[in-house]
C-alpha cells in the first residue's frame, strides 16, 4: 500500500522494535508480568513518571483508556471530556458498556477543555438522580492536533482534584507532546497533578503494546484484576515490555515523535504555498495550530474525494469538508511533496 | 530462567514467527484487519475450517473466549462448561463482567462434559427467574490434558442443537489436539457441528495472538463491533495476520504441537520408570489419560515443594497434592530426563 | 408538607386507585404475572393500544425506559434523544449499566427531536469504531412540557424505520399528551409507527406502577427474561395491575391528566396577569408553550429562592434562573391563587 | 384461586398493610424518601438492627439482594453462596449482569453454609486470574425452610471478616427466622456479625416493598446512587414506608411470621399422620427440618402430579420427585386438613 497520510496506524513498527521482540525471544520467561523484560520496563516508566508511577501493559488504546477509568471510575460516576475525545467518539461505547459509566461530553473549538468548558459538567453532586462527575479525561496531544500547555493541564487537575475528581490523559501520541513541548513526561503528567495516564507506543512505532500508568497510588488497589477481567492481561507480557524497553531507552519515542511532528510542520508549510490555503477562506483552510503530528484541512468535496482515489485519508467531517492527514515517524520528506503535488493538481483540475 | 514445566506460555516465539512478523513489517497497511496479511490468513483460516468459517482475530485467549460467549449469548442465557473450565477458573470472571450472563459449572471425572452430565443443566427453560441455557462450552484439549473424540464433540452438538443452544470450543490448544486425534481442525469443528470457536496460537509457539473463530454464520451480525467494544481490536493487525499466515501455512502448528505432545509422553514415560509412579497410590500417581502436552501427577506435598525449588510449575490442587507439568514446543529430551531425575533425588531424599 | 407545585410525584394516589388495590386484595394469586388482574389490564393495554401491543408491568419510569431501550439495543447500539431527555439527565446513568449502550444527547430549542436534528446523529453506520445509531427515543410530552404532534411522531418513526432504527416514547406523562392531543393513545403511538413506549401512571394519580409496552412484536423476543434480569419483575403484580384496571378502565388517567393540564393554563394564565411575567424580558418569562402539566419559568434569583423558602420546586437551570412549576391531578384553583399570590409579594418586596 | 400452598407470594396482603396504604395518602410528600413515612420507617429499622443501620428501601427481593452484593462487591469480586440460594437459582442471572461479579455455588446437604463448605471456595487471594471472594452470603431462613442459629451466623461472619469478606444474609423471610428462633431482628444480624441484609416484607404480608439494610456502615458510601442506577428508586416512597411502619409497629410481622410457621408444623405433622411419610422410605418423606414455613417433601411422581391438578405447588427437583410447600400468613387449619385429606386420597388412588 501506497505511504500516505492516513492513519499513524498504517506505518509499521521502528527496526529497534523488532529487534527489541527478536532478542526477547530467549528461553522461557514467567508469563502475566513476572518477568525481566517486565521489571526494566516498569523501572523506565518510574524514570520517565516518578518512582510512584505503576504501568500496567496493555494490548491497546481503548484497553489503556478504558482501564484508566475503570480505575477512577464506578458506574454510577460519569467523566467529563471533549466532546471529539476518542473514548467518546471512536471506541464503539467500550466505557459505557466495560465500566456502565457515563461519558458527558463538552463543545469545544479546538479539542481542549478548559475549565470553564469544563464548569459547565460540574454539577448535581451529591444528587442521586445524576451520574456524579468523577473525572475529566483529556487527550495530549488532542485529537484535532493542538496541545495542551502545562499550565492548562494544570489547571485542569486542579478543578478535578477541588471537585474530589481525577485527571486523567489519553497519551496515546504522548510522546509527539513531548517533543513538542519540550518537556518531560513527568513535567506533563506527574507533576501537573496527572492522576493516569494511558501512554502509547503503538502510534508511535512499536508493534503493539499500550500501558496504563496510574500516577496517583490510590488507583492501584484493584487494578491488576481489572485489567483482567477487561481481557487486556497478556500472556508472553515480556514481548510488550521489550518494547517499551527499546522504546523508551534506546530514545525511539524522541526520534520517531520529532520526525513525524516535523514532518506535519513540512506539510503545513507546503500547503501554504497553494493560493488558496495560504488565503484561507470558506472553501481552503488549515483549521487548528498544527502543533502535533496532524493537520487538519478544509477543502471542496471534489477535491478531497477525487485525491483520496489516490491517497487512503479520513474525512473528519464530511458535511464540513473536513479531512485529516496524520503523519508517521517513516514519512519522508518526498511523501509529502508528492502529496502535495497530487493536491495541487486536484485543484487546479476542479477550479479550471 | 530455567526451561521447565510451568506453563506453555513460558516458552517463547518460534523463529517463523518473529521471521513473519519482520517480514510484515513493510511500509504501510490498512489498520483495523483491512490488509493484505488479514485477507492471507483469512483464507488459510477458511482452508482449515471450511468456506463459511470467519475468523476474528484478537490479541488473548480470554478475548477469544469472551467474544465467543458474547457471540452466542446476551446477558439472560447461560454457558454450561466443566468446573474446570478456563472460561470459569482463570478469568476473574470476565465473561460474567463482559457478557453478564451465567455460567453453570458442572463437576466432571476428567475436565469432559458428556451429554449425561450436561443434561443436569439443562432445565428451566421457558422459566423467566432461570438464566436460560444457551451454550456449551468445551475445551479441546481440556485443562487436565484429555481430549475429546469426535465423536463426543458431535454428540455434545447435536445436545446443544436439540435445545436451541450452541457449541463453543476453547481451543486454546487445538493444535495438540488435532495432532492428538490425528484429525484435520475441520473434523474436529465444523463437521462436528461446533458453531463457534476460540483458535489459539500463543500456547503452541505464538507471540500473541489468538482468533475467535465463527463456524455458524447466524454468529457473525454484530461480530466487528462486539470485539471493538470489548477491547479486543488491534490496530496494525497485520502483525497478528502474519504470525497465523506462518503459523499455518509454514505448519508451524504441527510441528510444534506434535512435539509438546510428544514431549508430554516422554514425560510420563520417564515418570512410569520410577516405582513409586509405576505402582500407583494415594501417593503417588499420573492422574489422567495424558493425551496432549500436559502431565498431571500426584505426589507427597514435601516432594513437589523442594522440586519447585529448582523448577517452577503449579500446584492444581493443594490439597489434594496434584501438580501439572506442562510442555512446551521447545522442550527437549535433556529438560525431560534432568527434571525427572531431579525429581528421583527428592523422592530418595524424602523416603529415606 | 404543603401542597405546591414541585413535582407530580408529590401528590399521593387517586381514590379509585387506592380501591382498586383494596379490591384485588382478596385470596391467593399466581405471583409474577399470572393472575387475572394482569389478564385484564392486560386487555385494556390492548384495547388502548391495539392487539400486537404487550405490556410488562413494571415498577417504576427509570424501569420502563431502560427496559424499553434494553430491548431495542445490545450495548453496541447508540440512543439519539434530547440533551433534557429523562433518561439522559436524570437516571444516573442507569441505560449506560444496565444495557452498556451509548446516549447520543442532541440540543433542542424545547425538548422536541427533529428528524433534522436526529439526523446529526445518524453516522457511522457498519464502522466498527462507532457505536450504532439503534433506536430514536423521545418524551411525550417533553420534559419541558411541549408536545409532539401525531405528525411529527410519525416522521420520527419514518427516519428511524428508514436507518433500521426503532422509536422509542419515554411516555412517563403519555396521559397528559392524549389530553392534550385530544387523540387516543394508539393514533400517538402504535398508528404513528411507535416500536416501544414507557407508559406511566405515577405521575398521574397511580400508587407505583409502570408499564413497558412492546407495539412492534419483534421486540417481544427475550422480554421477559430481561424484565426479570433487570429486578423489575413483580411477584404480586396483581396489585399493579389491579391500578392499571381501575386507571384506565375507569377513566382516572384522562380525568387526573384533563385537571393537571388545566391547572397549568390556569397557572400560566396566572403569571400572565403579573405585569413582568405579560412583557417578558431577560429578567421574567413564561419559557415554553405551555402544553401539558408544567409551567417553565425565568425570574430573578433573588424572588423565586425566597419562593422556595415557602414552596419546594426545583430550579431547573439555577445559572439560567430557570424554574419548573409541575401541576398535579390534585392541584386546585385555591392552590395557583395562592401559590401565584406570594410570587407577587415576593417580586414586588424585591423590586422595591 | 383456590388458597394453597405454591408459595407466600400468592397471598396478598394484611389489611392493616392496605390500611397503612390508604393512611399515606394524604397531601402532598417529597419522593424519592424525602418524607415523613421514610424517615419513621428509617426510625423503626433502627431500633430493629441498632442505630447504625440504615435501611435503603426497594421494590422487590431481587432488587434488595442485588443492592446489598452491588454495596459489598466489584465486578472481579465472587459470593460464596449455597448451590441451593436464590441468588443463584431464582434470579435469573441478575448479579452477574448488574454486579458483573462471579458467585460461587456450593453444595449443601439442607441448605445451609458451613464455615467447612465455605472455605472450600477461599483460595485465590491476590491471584489476578480468580474472581476474589468478598462476600458470603446466607439465606435466614433457608430456601428449604431451614435456619441458621445465631452462633452459626456468627461463625460465618467471623469467617468472612477474617479474610476481609462480608456476610450478607437474604432475609426475605426473615420475619419467619425471627419467630422460629424467638430471637430479635437485631441478634440474629448486627449482633452476630452481619454487614448487610435483605429485608423481606412482601412474602409476608406487605403488599410490595424490601429493604437492603446496611448494617456495616462502611457500605453505605454510594449506596444512594447505585440504588437509583439499577432502577430500585421508588418516587412516592411513602407507600413503601408506610407498609413498613405498620409492618414493623404494628406487630404484623411477628403475628403473620408467628402463623404460617405454625401452619408448616401442622402441615407436617397432618403429613406424618399419612403412614407412607411416617415410616419415609424412598418413595415417601418429609426431606429437611421443618423450621419455617414450608415443607419440603418426597412422594411418587404420579401422586404429586395429580395433586397439583387440585392445588398449584411447585415441584423443587422433578427429577427426584421432590415438591416445596409453602404456608403463608392467611393459611388456615382447613387449608391444610382439605389439601392433606386431597393428598390421601391421591396416594390411596394410586396405590390400590
Amino acid at each position: 500500500m501506497k505511504r500516505g497520510f492516513g492513519s499513524d496506524n498504517h506505518s509499521g513498527a521502528s527496526p529497534e522494535i523488532i529487534e527489541a521482540i527478536a532478542m526477547a525471544n530467549t528461553g522461557h520467561a514467567l508469563a502475566y508480568g513476572d518477568d525481566e523484560w517486565c521489571a526494566k520496563a516498569t523501572a523506565l516508566f518510574k524514570d520517565c513518571f516518578g518512582p510512584q508511577a505503576e504501568p500496567y501493559f496493555v494490548f491497546n488504546g481503548t484497553g489503556a483508556n478504558v482501564m484508566s477509568i475503570d480505575l477512577m471510575c464506578r458506574s454510577h460516576h460519569a467523566v467529563v471530556c471533549a466532546e471529539t475525545a476518542h473514548i467518546f467518539v471512536d471506541e464503539c461505547g467500550s466505557p459505557q458498556r466495560i465500566v456502565g459509566c457515563k461519558l458527558l461530553p463538552v463543545s469545544t473549538p479546538d479539542g481542549k477543555l478548559t475549565p470553564d468548558l469544563t464548569k459547565s459538567q460540574l454539577h448535581g453532586f451529591g444528587f442521586e438522580h445524576h451520574a456524579q462527575p468523577k473525572a475529566i479525561s483529556i487527550s495530549q496531544p488532542t485529537e484535532l492536533g493542538t496541545l495542551y500547555t502545562i499550565d492548562e493541564i494544570s489547571a485542569l487537575a486542579d478543578l478535578a482534584h477541588s471537585h474530589n475528581m481525577y485527571l486523567h490523559i489519553d497519551g496515546a501520541r504522548l510522546s509527539n507532546a513531548a517533543v513538542a513541548l519540550d518537556c518531560t513526561f513527568k513535567q506533563m503528567t506527574t507533576d501537573a497533578g496527572v492522576d493516569i495516564l494511558s501512554f502509547g507506543g503503538t502510534k508511535n512505532g512499536m508493534l503493539m503494546g499500550e500501558s496504563c500508568v496510574v500516577l496517583n497510588a490510590a488507583l492501584n488497589a484493584d487494578a491488576k484484576y481489572r485489567r483482567k477481567q477487561m481481557t487486556q492481561l497478556c500472556s508472553k507480557m515480556r514481548f510488550i515490555a521489550a518494547q517499551f524497553d527499546a522504546y523508551i531507552s534506546a530514545g525511539v519515542w524522541q526520534r520517531n515523535a520529532r520526525h513525524s511532528n516535523s514532518m506535519a510542520q513540512m506539510l503545513k508549510a507546503e500547503l501554504l504555498k497553494i493560493e488558496q490555503f495560504k488565503q484561507s477562506s470558506d472553501n481552503y483552510a488549515i483549521l487548528y495550530p498544527v502543533q502535533a503530528n496532524s493537520v487538519f484541512a478544509r477543502l471542496p468535496h471534489e477535491v478531497w474525494t477525487s485525491l483520496q482515489k489516490k491517497y487512503f485519508f479520513y474525512d473528519w467531517d464530511e458535511a464540513k469538508n473536513e479531512v485529516r492527514w496524520m503523519c508517521s515517524f517513516d514519512t519522508t520528506e518526498e511523501d509529502i511533496l508528492d502529496f502535495v503535488s497530487a493536491l495541487k493538481q486536484e485543484i487546479e483540475s476542479k477550479t479550471v
